[in-house]
Formats: C-alpha cells, structure tokens, sequence
C-alpha cells in the first residue's frame, strides 16, 4: 500500500480527529433525558461556549444557564448566557461568572437537571476564593503551584481546598438536583476531576493530602492558605459523597479519542497506525528531534515499526520565544521536524492545533517533508536561522505550505502525523 | 514475564551495549591477513588509542603505525605510537599528527598492509590545511559549518575538500599498499565515510556538489576557501577510483549494533524490546519529556507496544548549562524523566554515557523510577529545582541510585532504556 497524496491523506486523518472532538457529536451522543423539572446549564473552559451553542442545537426543551469561556472564545447562544474572563490570570469578571454559577444551582430540587459543560481553562475562568480568602491569594498560589513542577493531580488536590466552586463543590451546591458532566479535556490521562479543576467532579485528594503535597512539593504559600486548609470545615466534597450517587460524568472529547479516531481513519486506507503519545508535552523544536528520529529509524531500519506507518502524537507542547519571527507550537515543530529530514524521502507530516489556530495566524499547522528545506534554501532563505527566530510560519508561507482549514470550533490541543513509507 | 530486579535487569542490557561495542571483539572479528610486506597502524578519533591497544593484542606480527586521540584519552601501547591533540577545535599537535600518519604511508609497497583505525572526532584531530589554506581556515570553516545547521554529510563534503588527509585522500596516499578499514561510527547511519570525515574512506560529494551546498544552506566562508574547492585539483578520490578496489572497510561498532545486541539480551529474558532511535539529538531534559510520554502510552494504554516491553534509545543528547549544579546529560535526561513519571509504578529506567563517564563526575549514568522524585523530596530536596540547576548528579547521588560501572574503553555514545511492566 501507497498513498499517492500524502497530503490529502493526512489532511484525513486531522479532519478524523477534529471530528471526533466536535462537542456536537459528543454531546449529542450522552445527551440527558429531559428532566420533569427545570434543566440548568453550568459550563466553564475555553471550550464553554462552543460546547453550550451545541447543546442549544439539539436540546429539545427548556434551557437556561451560565457559561464562562475567555475573552474572545465565545459563540452565538440564545438561551444560555456566555460571559467571558480573563485566561490564565483570572480577574473580576470570573469572580462575578463564579458566583452566577452557584446562585444558578442554589435552590434547585431533585426534579431538576443540571447540565456542566467542562472544558480545559475553566480553572483560572472560576475563582471563588473561600472564607476569607481573596482572588489575590488564588492567583499567587497558582503562580507558586506552576513555578513548583508539581503534577497536575497535586495543583488540583491543593487548589479545590481554597476554593467554593472547584473540587465537585458546584455539584455539591446543586443538590438535590441530578448534575450531568459532559466534559472535553486537555489533561494528560484524561481524568475528568482534574479538567478546570472539577468544579462538578470531586476527586480523590483529602485536606491532608493538599497539605502534605505542599510541604513534599515545598509549595511556597501564604500564610492564609495554610491556615484555611488546616480548618476542618475546608475538606472538599469525596467521590463517595451520597448527594453525587445520582449524577454522572461523560467524557466527550480528548486527544486520546482524536488520536484514535484519526488511526482508524489510517487503518481504513491501508496504513497501520503507531499512537506514540495524547500528552507530549516540552519545547516544540526539541519534540521534533525525537519524533524525526524515530521517523528515521522507521524509515531506514522499518523498525520499530514496519513501514508504511503513519505515527500520531497529541499533547501541548511550548515555544520559549527567542527569536522575533512568526509562528506557532506546530509550524515549529514541524520547521524542526523538515531540518531533521533534509533530504530523506519518505516522511511527510503535518502538525495542526485542533482549534484550527497555530499561534498569531490564521494557519492552524502546516505540512513538512524531505524537501522543505532546500525549498526554503532555493528561495534564499536559511531554515535554521528561521528556527532561531521563531519564524516557522514566515518559512511555511513562503514555501506555501501553510495548512489553512479555519477555526473548528473545539480544541483537544495539538495533532501531530508522521507518514513513512 | 515480570522482571524482579529491573536494575540488574537494565544492567544487563547496557552490559550487552558495551560488549558489543568493545572493539576488541570488533577488531577481532575482521582482523586482515598477514601481508608479505609491512603493517602500518594509521589511527584517529576519540577511541583510536583503545583500538590501537586491542589491536596490539591480538595482532600476531610485526606491526608499525601512529594514532592520534583526544588529550586525555590515551592507552597504553607498545608498537604503535600514540600522539595526543586538541578536540574539538584543532591545535598544532594536530597538524603535527596528520602530516605523521602522511608520511607514514608514503612509499609503501602493494605488498604492505594499511591497518587504519578510525573513530568519532577525528575530523578535529586530523586539521591538514590543502593548498594555500591555514589551520585557522579549517576551524574558520568548522565554526561557520556548525553554525550553518548543515546536515553532517554536507559538511563532509565540504571539509574534504580543503584537506589533504580527509575523504580517502589518506588512504590514496597510501597506494599501493592495501587498506583495511576498521570503523566505530558516532555517526547517524553508520556511513563510514563520514566518521571522522573518512581519511580513508572515500564520500560521494564531488567539489561542484560542495559548491552547491556552500550555495544552498548560505554558509559564510572566507574567499580562500572558496577560491580554493574552486580550482579542479582540489577534486577528492571518488570511491571508484581504481586504486582503492583492493581495500576493505569494516564497521565494527556503533549506536545501533550496540542497541541491537541489548535487544537480543532483552528477548531472551522474555520481554520484547523497541528500538526507537540510535540518534537522538537535542537538550537531554526535552528527549526525555518524549520518552516519558511514550512510556506512560505503554503503560496505561498498552500502546504502541504491548506490555512488558523495554523501549531502547541512543545517540547523542546535549546540555545546555543554566545553573549551576554537577551531572551529564544521562543524568540530566533522567532526572526531567523521574519528574514526568512521578509517581506512575511500571516504569524503570536507565541512561548512561557507553564510555563509563558521564559528564564532569564518575558515574555513567543513573537509574531513575517512579519514586525517584518523592524519595527527592523525602530528603528535603526539590527536584524540579535541581533540574533547573543542572544539579541531576547531586540528585541521584543523594538517593543512591548513580550507576557507577567505571570505563569502559569504548563509546557509542548515549544508552537508554525504559522497561514498562
């Protein structure tokens, strides 16, 4: 088997993948039966307000709710209200959508749906401080909980002690009423509980827990923090807790479900596919190095896998700006990725972020193979001077390999394909 | 097949690497037959001193010859006359070396035997300016290669070009007497032409292709240089020239043949092992952000490979010094994976430098688990802060897990591996 136009072909496997991750599909697919009483939307991510249009276009029956997205995130809702924060360093009006929310659920009864809509991001979009903390003290220990290294299960065990609305406690706030999680992540492993923070998924980390993580992490916070997680009237809500026995958590979209999506889509057109990873993660031009040279051995020693392969990888990866050029985490990954490639035909990939936008343009990725950097070369351009300057887009659009599909209207992060054959 | 003691087990695999890379075994197994006439040792590269002393033991006859190494990097020899140079920019000690290994083989008859030693950083060792050139154009013209991003076989063809010891010509002055080729390749692909820019091997680029590439990847020379690849007499052999058809090259090890043989260990302990790559370049820290994301794949989702499976790796990682601390870049690679898998049971590890010295101290490496990080932070110490400090010997060192096998006296480089189970 051969793909005579690897483009197109990986052009199929990107749209799989997006596919798979369109809220719509997702939603309508662990849709709630209608309530007798009133249904209650809650939403909060960068994905909210898309997330909620869909609900509105195949939700037969009343509909009210709150969702909170960033500042330029949100979309067309008739009856679900959008409001929109500030992303990653919460501000003013997250602190008003926060307390929408739990008004929203307060007084509901067990005739009543509620409806959550969770989506990466919804973490900074909700601050809601408890006792007698302030935002202040929720966006320094955020800063001291990024600077520590410590994994995301620990930042979020920490975080739902200090909060009102995280840790399962919006759920906890609507009871009686059955609440119905439909949840898009961008966590590594996918655990719905970790997903802007829980605020309707309570997970497993105890008050004891947040303060022995913060003592083994050496989590630098303020004396405040200390003193309102050692409160006992701080413990978060458990998993276990009788008033969630009725409701329920779907996971609707992930990098892992594109991913595997995308290799069924390989798979039908005759090529085997390898899923390296849903969660690379580091500097995008140095992710690039081990995936060509994986590509490599495939390509020179069919191993280890056998040619032809398309391998996939998803996750977020980072670009630590040196340069003053144009770019995104994906057209410097793959500018990276040509270089590493020069000259050996063969391998031809694509890298795209899965909202449809790579960065400052309007291209959400591009393609690279063997030939993209004596193409740039011919043109007079230096491929490794571009990559020092963070110009990866600059160097695709003058070779005219940008990959221009438009914004999809969802986002499980980046999605990486690598045909050998 | 579960492993019980993965360290012993790890240790294996990397005792296999080295053996396979002993270049006793290598030399062994292609040692040529006695000639009539004389045996001249012609050496260069990082190991040619080691070489030069495993030949000496195993060779039954009289033997001649000088092989030059890296300061430091001598062994003791009887016969053969080991001179030490400046690595990686050359110095006069160089110069003096290559025009002794020149001279050695002039004259020679065909019924002499050229026994040539070759191994990584020759190239550096071997400086022999042609025509009107100066040492300080070739380490002018190394500085602007290395800048240029280049791939390493266009910078080969570049650099034989100016010399009158690179690219066969050491092996042409030789002629008629025949020679056999003895190689350990640093090098991605193992072409032999490449190591140590091939004094005895003989590349496919022409003057005019070394033009072009000057051309195409805009690499900034002095007028010199080019005036000089531009007259027809700076022409190199080309592998066809009849008066090499009687000489033999031999690979007798590498990355690769040393990942193979810790493969072929692995299978017959009963678990299955994945070569990702024998090249794998880029900041140690980020290479291991990938290998950990692949292992967690394996790990949690059986994927791409089936569990239990070793995942081995070579090549060579760098480190980019930011702090202050002691390590390598085995230790480095290891200590940014304890953090990503912190906590996730299954996943062993070892990396270490094939030479038995990894960085400034003296262990090759270290073994790295999903405790690594909490028996860190056990003993009061920060692990993400460590890594930021380049403090990764410091780590593995307070947690007693340094791999500490001593020398080698050999190198293939980086070895990896990473048993999920």
């Amino acid at each position: 088997m051969t793909i005579s136009d690897p483009r197109l072909f990986l052009t199929s496997l990107f749209n799989a993948a997006v596919r798979a991750a369109d809220p719509l599909n997702g939603i309508r697919a662990h849709l709630p039966a209608k309530p007798k009483g009133r249904t209650v939307v809650v939403g909060a991510g960068k994905g909210s307000a898309q997330m909620a249009a869909a609900l509105e276009s195949c939700w037969d029956g009343p509909l009210e709710g709150v969702a909170v997205t960033r500042y330029g995130f949100g979309a067309p809702c008739e009856r679900i209200e959008i409001i929109e924060a500030a992303h990653p360093v919460p501000d003013a009006a997250g602190l008003v959508a926060s307390r929408r929310l739990l008004k929203l659920v307060d007084g509901l009864t067990d005739d009543d749906l509620v409806i959550a809509l969770i989506s990466g991001g919804g973490s900074a979009l909700l601050p809601s401080p408890a006792g007698d903390l302030s935002v202040e003290d929720e966006i320094a220990v955020n800063k001291s909980l990024l600077a520590s290294g410590a994994p995301i299960s620990a930042m979020n065990t920490i975080r739902k002690h200090l909060s009102t609305i995280k840790g399962g406690r919006l759920a906890a706030a609507a009871y009686p009423a059955r609440v119905v999680s439909l949840v898009v992540s961008d966590i590594p492993g996918d655990d719905p509980a970790l997903v802007a923070s829980g605020p309707t998924v309570p997970g497993r980390g105890t008050r004891s827990d947040a303060l022995d993580l913060i003592r083994l992490h050496r989590i630098d916070l303020p004396a405040a923090v200390i003193a309102h997680i050692e409160q006992p009237q701080s413990e978060a809500p458990r998993p276990d807790d009788p008033r969630f026995a009725r409701n329920e958590v779907h996971l609707i979209a992930s990098a892992g479900v594109s991913l595997e999506a995308a290799a069924a889509v390989a798979r039908a057109a005759g090529i085997e596919a390898a899923i390296l990873s849903d969660a690379i993660e580091g500097e995008a031009r140095e992710a690039a190095h081990v995936h060509a040279a994986l590509a490599r051995e495939v390509l020179f020693r069919n191993r280890p896998f056998a040619k032809p392969v398309v391998l996939l990888s998803g996750g977020e990866t980072t670009v630590t700006l040196r340069g003053k050029g144009k770019g995104g985490r994906n057209s410097e990954f793959l500018l990276s990725l040509a270089i590493d490639i020069d000259g050996t035909s063969g391998i031809q990939a694509i890298a795209a972020d899965t909202d449809g936008i790579d960065g400052s343009e309007d291209n959400a990725g591009a393609f690279a193979d063997a030939t993209t950097a004596s193409r740039l070369r011919q043109m007079g351009l230096v491929p490794a001077e571009m990559l020092k300057n963070n110009d990866a887009w600059t160097a695709f659009d003058a070779v005219g390999d940008l990959f221009v599909p438009g914004p999809t209207g969802t986002n499980v992060n980046d999605f990486r394909a690598i045909l050998i054959q």
